[in-house]
Order: structure tokens, then C-alpha cells, then sequence
């Protein structure tokens, strides 16, 4: 008999979840690009019991005791590693009753099928009915996971998505964020009013603007054998590590937002396509937080497409899939891929001000979870802080402000910050690459991009969940986050 | 209380099976039309997971105690045709035990596997290896069953795919079909030797060949809010009832394989669309048989797409998406659909043609079930029945041979017969609709398919599993299955 009796059925349990998981992963991208309109109650309900299902796989009352065995046995560091990402896992789901998890699911579908329509009619009154009751069930929520787990209550929010990071940290790292970003903003903004760049001439026929996206992530280095690229309303990454579904959506006015989007996506694909297969299906290979996926798209995005010399390699692909024009010449394509105009929507702000916009969503959502602001006071936090870091007035203008995202509609708090904190680790990981390796910058300018992949692969891809947060950024590039590197990046970029 | 309690645990038990099938319908179609080549691995893990977890559901001992209560509570009729099928659902799942399930699971994907390379190889004897052993697992499975149902292994079999129907009564509407099907064959391809059709000249785009194809979705009903069209290796119908997956396959040479194939599974996608939503999850909302199943294709096909009426309703959609022709003229067209050639494949055989084809693996099927033939002597029974039906020589061409079908690399045994038994029925449909509505083809013939339609939906598509296969055509027809409406058919189109 085995010395690591407990910990190998533990192993085998997770397989099984993996593989529910798989199948969870697989309709879901499907219901986002392929399912039919009337397909979604069927739909809904198939994916309801299989969540059901997956919950009491997570609750299964033998894990317990499994835990606790395989703290006792033999285990390697690997396994040790494994365990605690086990143990995670299980606090996770069984943190809360299933009634109350079940009770915050149905508020959230109510409020994010509802929040479909509001927005567009820029609904708050309606919105906020929904909203309420939602809000309501998320902090009773928090409040049992803080019980559980001796945290505040949004940290326990933020700890499904940045496991080990503390509201306190944030408040540091943005703060400082706070106090440089509103005076580079201006300065750049004062910087480029001069020269716009050539905007591209339009239109784009969808078929081509797909070809040039297949030719990006050929370029980008994504595994096209091992996933696909297909369109939805909002760009994800989605399927399973073995097969891994990223979409990109398309403007037939407009090339470059799906040619930046499919970029971006190919950074979280990668970092999907390319962790260690052996760990495949146990806990120590899940990517190891939202902020270190966010750190691989943005690393893909701003690290490397917006970039003279990706503006240098892209120029030629924007001529061959949609025909030559000045707008594609090296130089101005730069310099559109490094515009920056204040505006209200997030997902179209430029790098420079994308960080305002989170700042904003982190300080009203963390007051919500902590009881110090009342969802009706939402609308009135909004407008004086967006006035506050961008200048931009947004006063009843709901649709494009505090209901332009659908994360708060379906109940998830806590992850607005991974945006910043994965631009801020994108941004280390650059400065780490270059101080180990001086010539990365000539030969990706040379059209030598292995230097980068590789470095990822060393260093994020290949440690998964390897290490907590800390301990891997600590060995990929020396030190903890510091969000230093994200101001030394900017300012060189648009002031340099 | 209820005084329904067991049947309704029984609904709620076949509700909660209803929602892991589509999960299996859904994967199961993302395989054949989206997978990339890598992700197959996994994928297979996570499916085989879910079949074993809805093997657990139908054979959960509750099941034989709630069916055996059922019997005694006072159910409506509708409930006990529900019931019925529930428990023929019940004898299926749980006749054979799950290692044998297991074994033959494992032995038919090896056989399949291998067969994906021998075919093109014209490898028999490497086949022979797998399939011997598979052939005797399928062997063990039929004797199983056939002990828990009386019948005999082959009807055991054939249970499976077409309810209520036995070997004896395909022997004898086989052997009438033997009796005049090749001189039928003879007669008009001795009548269609002079005037060859012109054949339609490609190349035909892809894309402009899936527009047709959406058109002719339109053209013959199928929702397509409900539903989508794709691209497979072999068309087929999958997905569930309330999100249709259809496929077809494109060739450039050759605008009418896809034309065909589209219009024959859109039969399949009509019947799925239409059967009463107010059973769906329950087993008499469950489409009648495979041979019902095939009626309706056939229908499509046969009875309405190779008639001269829609030959002149599809020639100006030929004529819009692909540009005109001379080939696409109403009479050349239909001159094309009811061309008739004697030819070694299957599926690419015309309906007069094509019962040879299925008679012959008839034949063979049932003598390899019975113990009166072994595989080593498939190919020298195969060669003389082409021989004998066809007048083809297929010896030595296994490729195009005995290797050509998956069925039986896959251990399906008892398929076959429902193409033709479907036929047969497509033709018995169209003559009591005929009966029924004796302007039916003059208004079909004016550009309206709704008698057809119509026709259809009350007398098959309504009616799901609601009975017996036999009263289901007796309440439809008038009469049970008679192959003479196949014969009328034929002759008045080819001879008439």
C-alpha cells in the first residue's frame, strides 16, 4: 500500500473534476460563439446540473479527510505545492452554503440578463432594483469567507482572484499609481495633440480581417493545432489547456481593435497552451491568478505589439491581408497603437489612462463590499472620480458609465483590480527580461520574438502554480510586484 | 402525496439524464465540426467520464423500484406510453453488465481508430485483427441481451436502433424487395443509357455553396434561430431538439453531394425541431426509431427534393448563388437527382440502387451475429452478393468494399436495415398523404410545402414515442409498414 494513500486519491478526485471542467468549458465557449438564440434555456439548464454537479464533487466530504491524511504523508515539494492549491480549492467551495451560493447565482443571472437591456436604455433605476438584493447576497457572501478565513471581506472576494493579495497592498500600489497618473496623462495628452496619426481607411471585409488574425497568432506563436480562433461579442480565451478557444470580434470600419484584441488573447492563450502538461488536470498546473494571466495578454499587447518594431512586422501582414495604405506604415501604425484620449469606456481606453478607469471601479466596489458606500450612491462616486482622474463628465450618462461592464451585473467583485496589477507585471517582466538579457530588445527588433517566448515560458508558463504569487515573481525578476516598473514603462513609451 | 410519487421521481430522474445528454450532444458535435487534431486526448477523457456518469444514472437501482410502483399508479396515457419507453430505456442500460460495456467501448474505438488508416490502405487483414475480437464482444452483448428480452441476439440488436421490429419481418420485406429490385435496376438503367444529364462545371466556392445550403435550409423549414449548419467529415444531424446541429460537406467540383446532403439531414433537423416541446426530457418525447428517423430525411430527399417541382423551386436558387448554367435547368436538374448508376458505395448510391446496398450488409450483419459466418469470410460474401444484386465486382477493392462503412468497425450491428426501412415508410408517408390531400403534389408543385409539412408534423413529428412503431403507421397510414408504396415509387418515377 502506498505512503501517499490520501494524497493520490485526492489526485484522482481532481482528475474527475478536470474533467467536468473540460466539458464545462467547451459549452460555455459554445453558448458565447456558436449557440443559437433559443438554444439558451435548454442550454441553461444543462449547464446548471453540471455545475450543480461539479459543487458537489468540490463539497465531496471525503476531501476533508484526505486533506488532513496528506499533510502527514511523504509528499515532494511538487506535491506539497499541489496540496496546498487542494486545500485552496476546497476552502473555496466550501466556504459557503450551497443555498447561498445558489441564491447569489440566480440574483446575478437575473441581474446580468436584465443589465442587457438596461444599458443600452440607460436603465439605473431599473438596474438598481435587480442590483440590490444582488449586492446584498455578494457581501453575505464575503462576510462567510471572511469568517472562514480570518480576512477582511473583499480580500476574501480578491482572494479567488489574486490569491494572497490584500486590499491593503492595492491601496499602496495605487496610490502611488494615483499620485504620478493624472500628470502623465496630461502631459502626454498635451505631447500628442498635434500630430494625429492616419486613421485606416475602411471598410475591412470580415473573411480578411480573420485571415490577418490567423496570421497574427501565427506570429504571436499560439498552437493552432491545439485551439482555435472564432468571434464573440466580447473577446475571451476560454476551453481547456489541451484545446484552448480564444475569439476575437470584428468592425468591419475599424482593423485595428480586433487585431489588438486577438493579440491580447493570444497572451492568455499561450500562457494556457504552454504549462506543463504532466501537471494537467491537478491544481499545481491551473494558471496562478487572474493578475498573472492578465500579465501575459498585456505582456503580448503592450510589451510587445505596441512596439516600433512590432508596428514594423504587423505593417507588412496589414498589407497583405487588407491591401497597402498609409495608415499601415510602420511609423504611423505606431503611433495609433500608442494614442491616448481620456474617455469613458474602459475596454477601449489606450494603456495610459486604462489604469484611471480601474482605480475608480476598486475604490467604489471595495466601499460596497465593506458597507461604506449603498449601491445607490454608485452614479454620484462614478462622475466625481472620473472627473477626478480623467476630466471626463459622465453625469447621466449611465449607459457609458457605471453600466458599461457586466461584472458587477453578475456579481463578481474583486476582479477589477487584476487589470492593473497584471499591466503592472507585464511591466516587470519587460524590465526583467532586458536586465537578463540585454539584447532581447535588438533581436525582437531583428523579427526574433524567442527571446520573449522564452523567457515567459522559464518563468510564468512552465511554474503554473508552482509558487505563491510573491515567490514566483520573486524568482522570475528578483522582487514582489513593484509597481515602479509600470511608470518607468510609460514614461520612457510616451515621454521618452 | 402525489399518487404519482414514483412516476414522477422516474421524470425527474430521466429530466436530470435529458440535461448530461446535451452536455454529451453538445461535445460531441464541437468534436466532429470545431476540435483541433490536439485536443482529442482530453476530450476523450472528459466524454468518457460523462458516459460513465450517465451509465450510473440509468442503472441506479431507485430506477426498478419507482418503474415497478409506476405500474400501479393511476396514469394517464400519455404517462404510460412515458412510462413504456422508460422502461425499455431501463432494459437497455441495464441488460449488459458495465465491464462488458467497457470492453466492447475500448475494442470499438481501436477498431475504429485503425480503420480510419486501413481503409484508405485497403488493408483487411489488419482490420481483421481488431475486428475479430470486437465482432466477438458484440457477439457476447447481443446473447446478453437476448437472454434478458427473449429475443433473438440479432432482434436484440436491432431493438436498439428500431423498436418492435424483428429479423422475420425484415426477411420477408427484404426478400420481396430482392425479388424485383435488380430487374427494376436493369430496366432503367437500360431506359437512362441514351440521354445523359450535363453535368454542373466548378469550380464551386465554399462559401457560395453554404449560402445555397442556408437557403435551402429556408427553402425546406428548418428553424435556424433553433439551430445551425456546419461542416463535417460525414453529415449528420446532432445537438438536441432545442439547438439543432446539422452538418454538410462541401466539394469544389461538385455543387449537388452538399445540395443533397444538406436537404436529407434537414429531414433529421425538422423531426428534432418538431416533437412537442411539453416532453421534452421525458422518453415519449424521444424520436419513434432510427427507422422513423430516416423516413423523414428520406422524405426530404426522396419524396420532395428529386421530384421535378422542386427541381424548378432549387434551379433559381443554383442559379443565384453559384450563377446560372445550363445544368441548373429544372429538367436537367431532376434528370440529375434520379440518375441511376449501379456503383460499389453506399453512400453515394441512388435511391433506386441503394436497398442493394443495405440488404446485402443485411445479409451478412445478421449471419455475423447468428454464429453462421465469420469475419474471415465477410469479403468473399460481400463480392458475391455485389455481384449477385449489382452486378459490380468488388473483389480485392475492400477500400471501396467491405472496409467502406464505420458501422461495423464501430460494433454497430442492426443499423443498416433502417435506411431502407425508412424508405420504405418515406414512401408510405407520401401515398397517404396523397390519399389525404389529393392536391397536395399540385400545391407542392405551385411553390407551397406546407401540405408536406403539414402532413408530417400531425402525423409524425407530434406524435415523438407517443406509440408503437406499427401504430404510429397504422394512425398515420392506415396500414402497418408495406413495402409495396417503395415498388409504386419507384416504378411510377423511373418507369412511369
Amino acid at each position: 500500500m502506498s505512503d501517499k494513500t490520501a494524497y493520490t486519491a485526492l489526485v484522482e478526485a481532481h482528475r474527475q473534476l478536470y474533467r467536468y471542467e473540460h466539458l464545462s468549458a467547451i459549452v460555455s465557449w459554445d453558448r458565447h460563439t456558436m449557440m443559437p438564440p433559443k438554444g439558451h434555456a435548454a442550454r441553461a439548464a444543462a449547464e446548471g446540473t453540471l455545475h450543480a454537479h461539479i459543487h458537489r464533487l468540490r463539497t465531496d466530504p471525503r476531501l476533508v479527510e484526505w486533506l488532513e491524511a496528506a499533510e502527514q504523508e511523504p509528499l515532494d515539494a511538487v506535491e506539497r505545492a499541489d496540496l496546498r492549491e487542494m486545500r485552496r480549492d476546497w476552502i473555496d467551495a466550501n466556504a459557503v452554503p450551497a443555498e447561498l451560493v445558489e441564491a447569489r447565482s440566480l440574483a446575478a443571472s437575473r441581474c446580468e440578463h436584465a443589465w442587457r437591456t438596461q444599458r443600452p436604455a440607460n436603465d439605473w433605476a431599473g438596474f438598481l432594483d435587480n442590483f440590490r438584493p444582488l449586492l446584498r447576497l455578494v457581501r453575505d457572501e464575503a462576510c462567510l469567507l471572511a469568517e472562514r478565513t480570518g480576512l477582511d471581506p473583499y480580500d476574501a472576494l480578491l482572494e479567488r482572484y489574486e490569491p494572497g493579495m490584500r486590499a491593503t497592498h492595492i491601496d499602496h500600489l495605487f496610490g502611488e499609481l494615483k499620485a504620478w497618473l493624472p500628470g502623465l496623462i496630461a502631459r502626454v495628452c498635451a505631447r500628442q495633440q498635434q500630430a494625429a496619426p492616419i486613421a485606416p481607411q475602411g471598410p475591412f471585409p470580415v473573411e480578411r480581417q480573420h485571415a490577418l488574425s490567423l496570421a497574427l497568432l501565427d506570429l504571436f506563436g499560439f498552437d493552432r493545432a491545439a485551439g482555435r480562433l472564432d468571434v464573440s461579442a466580447h473577446p475571451f480565451t476560454g476551453g481547456v489547456a489541451e484545446d484552448v478557444r480564444l475569439t476575437t470580434r470584428y468592425d468591419e470600419a475599424d482593423c485595428l481593435p480586433a487585431l489588438m484584441a486577438t493579440i491580447h488573447e493570444c497572451g492568455h492563450a499561450r500562457y494556457n497552451q504552454n504549462r506543463p502538461a504532466e501537471w494537467a488536470g491537478r491544481p499545481i498546473g491551473r494558471p496562478r491568478s487572474f493578475g498573472i494571466h492578465e500579465s501575459q495578454s498585456l505582456f503580448f499587447e503592450l510589451q510587445l505589439a505596441r512596439t516600433p518594431a512590432l508596428a514594423a512586422r504587423i505593417s507588412p501582414l496589414l498589407n497583405a491581408h487588407l491591401g497597402p495604405q498609409r495608415a499601415f506604415e510602420p511609423d504611423n501604425l505606431h503611433r495609433l497603437f500608442t494614442r491616448v484620449t481620456p474617455g469613458k469606456i474602459r475596454v477601449a481606453a489606450d494603456e495610459v489612462t486604462y489604469p484611471a478607469h480601474v482605480i475608480l471601479r476598486y475604490e467604489i466596489e471595495r466601499a460596497l463590499i465593506e458597507g461604506d458606500m449603498a449601491a445607490d450612491d454608485i452614479p454620484a462616486a462614478w462622475d466625481e472620480k472620473m472627473a477626478a482622474l480623467l476630466g471626463v463628465d459622465t453625469r447621466g450618462d449611465y449607459r457609458n458609465g457605471c453600466l458599461q461592464d457586466v461584472h458587477w451585473s453578475k456579481g463578481s467583485f474583486g476582479y477589477f483590480p487584476c487589470y492593473t496589477l497584471g499591466a503592472m507585471y507585464a511591466a516587470q517582466w519587460a524590465a526583467a527580461l532586458r536586465r537578463a538579457l540585454p539584447e532581447a530588445d535588438a533581436r525582437i527588433a531583428a523579427g526574433d520574438m524567442a527571446p520573449a517566448f522564452d523567457w515567459l515560458h522559464t518563468h510564468v508558463w512552465s511554474q503554473a502554480s508552482r509558487w505563491e504569487t510573491d515567490e514566483l515573481a520573486r524568482r522570475a525578476s528578483g522582487e514582489a510586484l513593484d509597481g515602479r516598473h509600470l511608470r518607468v514603462h510609460l514614461e520612457a513609451r510616451y515621454l521618452g
